[in-house]
């Protein structure tokens, strides 16, 4: 119980550090009436957009919250309620200071560069913090509640099924506002630069392009809010999947509620770890922003190995744990393991999408010779890219297996994640450096201003790709977590058949490579992010389309416009948008929700049904589990590295290599962008909630059967 | 005994085929002067450049052969040799027709688009029976050989491990052919069209750009040898996994070599079909050329369906199997599933690629918007052409397996592949179109030639894709039925270790899907088509490059080739390709025949070595193979068709849509074209082989390391 009462407060630390940063960052000089107006126009679009968003995605919540409490009761569907609404919460209040802190930023960078990087971060730290801080707060709360309050045992299926469907909650927000900010933002960027830049000639943010208020106000609800949810779904499910295994490796020890709690403790530990790594991130000598950002992060990551030590010898010793053959002290070693697999996975990123490395290069080279070239050698780059990531999950894999089981790998996914509060924060600024460059640009500040928000912001496009690359690499890793957690209650309920659970009488799910059943879930699981990806790639080609027709028109018919002397309707490229991405979104999204249930019925019927169809059903189930994953990682990790190391080809180009701006090579590295964009920041992120709620959905089906 | 003597027959009639189709296309007018003297520095780039690869393979093939003979013993090297030297003959004979028919079609095509397709057919069909005849004979002499005259039994080692090799041999080839053949074509295409058409404003094959020979030589070696060699070994592979399935499955029952001879002589009945379906292939009065094509493939599949029925009613009967629950009947409707699959996969293949769907005109549309539009949607499209694919393979798995277990989806997969002949012959035809109509570019033929020449080329891009599919499509269908081969060897291999195999002593291994080790397997399998893909299209990109700077260097040096006052020197674009083809194809291809051997040591080791070490080591190389299908399935697919469809979206705006050739839309679609020249001619059709590879790999290390 104490334990629990510190692990909230250190979620109410959080909260605390996000209101002092935020009156912080309000309190910074707005600029002048003109840079206001502009960041006024932005803020209203992003709201506006959000407001929507919310509100459909709000209609499919309460469908679900209904089905879920008619299902599997009222707990349950107050859980999948507290992970959908504290997810929502976490993007909005993100968004809002991000939206705030864009014009302070660029204000401050008209001093200097570390004015800029300081508030700039301190902006993101608020959606970093709140993104971990909440997360925490709603699971652990609810826990409590569930086991202290209301006294059910922390492994009985009420709290266990509560917790999974607050991890669906977070899901089904965070795919919506992934893939729907991602729609908008991108149709946005995509549609304004091709009309814009290629067509007219007239530079990123010129205020004479109708879709310039459009794409920095898709900056904040696609990479703040919807990688906010994003990071806040995968914290979440990645503790509640480890809270599951816990509850049923150490059901009935002594240890269970503190083994349980293990997880969200090392969140908690982490959260004041992150809070005073924030303050190590300042502007050396050396005006390295990288080398800025790195300062917080390994201070992070060193006070969290400390952290985590305590934490697991204050929970449970480091000695041999009850019920099975491994130490505390391995459990600790899991989690260094966890630090170490963030750091490869940060470096590597770095490595394929930093512009001072051979990839980078290769591509801002390759655009020498042409649009064809600098695309096929992004190709190359975002596919080569897979490689290193892969085998460090599996190096992870391999080594947290071999020192605690499944156990240990869950440990080592849940300490990745418990740094999720550092790692959002490095993202989070770069909407917030995105936007200062666009207010800079669109209210005439002197050039030196862009030139310091267009530096924050090429660290701004690595960090983006580090932290896709490591959510999905957490998901990666947490892999055999999530299918051991639907394994196991699978054996569970079977196990349970002869009383209650008659549903599972007779099932004996066969989950080996002979099975073919087996091989047909991994083949159909590989196919989803496939079929996703390419909803999400043409959504925003649709975006874009018609965003380019939008602005073409304003143009004609406006000719003014291109003179100076009429002002472009920046609002109606918002409003298009905004209708284009909430109802792009939607069926993409219900593809990982329905696509284990048709599975599952499909392969039932097909295998004769009674209880072999069963049986063959769930095999087939769970094998999509990991096929998805198998497929999934390697789409998600291309996509966000290639379309990473496209943007920042362009901004090597643009620094003055292989004939800088306005060179064959730069319109090139403007086509590759272009290509990239959708990749890194629709198609590419939101894989990673899809495949979370894919293996969510199957623990929900199997609980909806039992009941 | 008369069985195999009657397949070697069907054999040696698709070599009569050959001989009299080769007379007769030699037979045809060859033009003018002119016309023979491009024909003749074609024919020479190619030799040339086939010559170098072999001499290259034939150094790895040599010290392989010693490695097999010295493992394994004689016969299994001889068998190595043999498929090795089976599969470049057919590419080779196949390359030399086509050479030689290309400037006869463009001389038929001057007459009529009927005459063009006919000697273009006609050629392209020899390529087809020769691959099929080849393959038929090479695996039915060498096993009637050694089960016949050394009097070893069917199911020995000896003759399972020789007809492995012999799959070995043809997929090694294959892969250095594909791989070599695919950089070669790939880099004379986009970088001859990059600097011609793009920089210096040239339409393509026009006899200024110096690149032009090279292209057209590519054409052969890349799309013609590259290609007979890949189906080559995919014929044999699954001809050879078959015969090893029956040979566990039906070992000790009277029927072994009557099951162990079923997949020859559904290969050999369909051989015959395919001569007779190849006479249907005549241009209606609608001149569709689709249409006429169609016509001989419906018909070879008619007469197939009641050939197996024959060939299976006369070796097993229709009745109950010994040894097995399921009937003869059942592989017959097993046969069907194969040739329904064949079916729906070109159908889907065609929607995807075809001018005449919404895929490629949603490409052509998306042009009109720019380069980056046209990329993304052309992504878009390649990623969702996986997914029907997809369901009609795990439809076929399901089917099959249903219907007579696991030895239903080797038949239907051998089925599948029976129709090669009848395939190869739609696209082989392709390259002989696509050369004809540079060489009408390049001697000044009428408009009307090139026009005729284009209309069979834009239908190439379709079959070439459709082949493609095919192939990988036969892999993911024939998966189970090679890791089944994997998983019944290692088994045999386990049950004899207290004997003589050994080293197997105490293995134990877990396919299930809770093995950690099968995770890393599955994830490992799952890079390889990623970073295959990635080191295929920067080999490409590099090629073009080197092509783009000898390009303009002759367009410097000599300003008189633009006039037409100077001659280009073609031979030193081709020249600098063999050399760069030669020298990429050789790292890429060993990837697969390097990572089972690294992935088997390396798990050894970390799991500790002993029974247990190896127990995990196989479990993890097992994962590995279907992990390599999981993604490779879906990264070859989306590459081939992905690839088909972008350069028909540039034919569909060449024949006068959205703008016509020159508009601004073209130039997107060029810029597509470009793109999708590597994925579909270079990285994804060696997905293929190196899937096969990697498999067969896999059973030779369980054969050595029994010895």
């Amino acid at each position: 119980m104490t334990a629990l009462w510190l692990i909230v407060l250190c979620g109410v630390l959080s909260v605390v550090y996000a209101i002092w940063a935020t009156s912080s960052v309000l309190g910074a000089d707005a600029g002048s009436p003109r840079m206001q107006e502009i960041a006024g126009a932005v803020r209203e679009g992003a709201q506006a957009y959000l407001r929507r968003q919310y509100s459909t995605i709000g209609l499919v919540g309460i469908v679900i919250f209904l089905l879920l409490a008619y299902f599997l009761g009222v707990y349950v569907a107050i859980g999948f309620a507290i992970g959908a609404i504290l997810s929502g919460a976490a993007g909005f209040i993100g968004m809002n200071v991000s939206v705030r802190a864009n014009v302070r930023t660029a204000q401050a960078a008209t001093t200097s560069l570390a004015g800029g990087l300081e508030l700039a971060f301190k902006a993101g730290a608020i959606t970093g913090l709140l993104v971990a801080g909440l997360a925490l707060l709603g699971v652990t709360l609810y826990f409590g509640f569930l086991t202290y309050s209301l006294k059910l045992a922390p492994d009985s299926r009420t709290v266990v099924d509560a917790m999974v469907a607050l991890g669906f909650g977070a899901s089904l927000i965070s795919i919506f506002a992934r893939l729907g900010g991602g729609i908008f933002t991108k149709g946005a960027d995509v549609g304004g630069d091709l009309v814009g830049k290629v067509e007219a000639g007239i530079p990123e943010d010129d205020p004479r392009n109708p879709a310039t208020i459009a794409d920095n106000v898709g900056d904040n609800v696609g990479d703040c809010a919807g990688m906010a949810a994003d990071l806040f779904e995968t914290y979440a499910v990645t503790a509640v999947a480890t809270m599951v295994l816990a509850a049923i490796f150490f059901a009935k020890t002594p240890i269970l509620a503190n083994m349980m709690t293990l997880p969200l403790a090392i969140g908690g530990i982490c959260i004041i770890t992150s809070i005073i790594g924030t303050f190590f991130v300042k502007l050396g000598p050396s005006q390295s922003i990288m080398g800025a950002l790195y300062k917080g992060l390994i201070a992070t990551g060193i006070l969290s190995l400390i952290g985590i030590a305590g934490v697991i010898y204050y929970l449970i010793g480091f000695g041999k744990l009850d019920g099975v053959d491994y130490t505390g002290a391995a459990l600790f070693e899991c989690g260094v393991v966890g630090l170490v697999v963030t750091a490869l996975i940060i470096w590597i990123t770095e490595y394929y999408t930093g512009t001072d490395y051979r990839p980078v290069k290769s591509i801002a080279q390759a655009s020498v010779t042409g649009h064809g070239t600098n695309v096929i050698q992004g190709l190359a780059v975002s596919m080569e890219a897979t490689a290193l990531p892969a085998l460090v999950i599996i190096a992870g894999i391999l080594v947290t297996y071999s020192l605690a089981g499944l156990f240990g790998i869950a440990i080592a996914t849940a300490t990745m994640l418990a740094l999720a509060g550092m790692i959002v924060a490095l993202d989070a600024f770069g909407p917030v450096t995105d936007n200062a460059g666009g207010i800079a640009e669109m209210a005439g500040l002197p050039k030196e201003v862009r030139k310091s928000t267009d530096a924050l912001d090429a660290v701004g496009n690595t960090t983006k790709a580090v932290t896709k690359g490591y959510a999905i690499g957490s998901a990666g890793l947490g892999a055999l977590v999530l299918f051991a957690a639907y394994n196991q209650d699978l054996k569970f309920f079977v196990a349970g058949s002869a009383q209650q659970h008659t549903y599972f009488a007779g099932v004996n799910p066969d989950f080996s490579l002979n099975n073919p059943y087996v091989v047909v879930g991994l083949l159909f699981g590989g196919l989803l992010p496939y079929l996703f990806g390419a909803m999400g790639m043409t959504a925003v080609g649709r975006a874009a389309g018609a965003i380019v027709e939008e602005v073409r028109r304003q143009f004609r018919e406006k000719p003014g416009i291109m003179q100076g002397t009429d002002k472009p309707d920046y609002g109606k490229a918002v409003d298009l948008l905004t209708k284009a991405a909430i109802k792009e979104m939607i069926i993409p999204s219900l593809l990982p929700v329905l696509s284990p249930i048709v599975v599952y019925f499909v392969i039932y019927a097909i295998a004769g049904g009674g209880a072999a169809g069963k049986s063959a059903a769930f095999s087939a189930v769970g094998a999509m589990l990991l096929g998805v994953i198998v497929t999934g990682l390697f789409v998600a990790i291309s996509m966000t590295s290639g379309g990473g190391a496209w943007d920042n080809a362009k901004k090597y180009i643009e620094d003055g290599h292989f004939g800088g701006k306005g060179s064959d090579a730069h319109k090139s590295a403007v086509t590759g962008d272009t290509v990239g964009d959708p990749y890194k920041d629709t198609a590419g992120p939101a894989v990673n909630p899809m495949i979370k709620i894919t293996n969510i959905v199957a623990l929900l089906l199997l609980a909806i059967l039992a009941h």
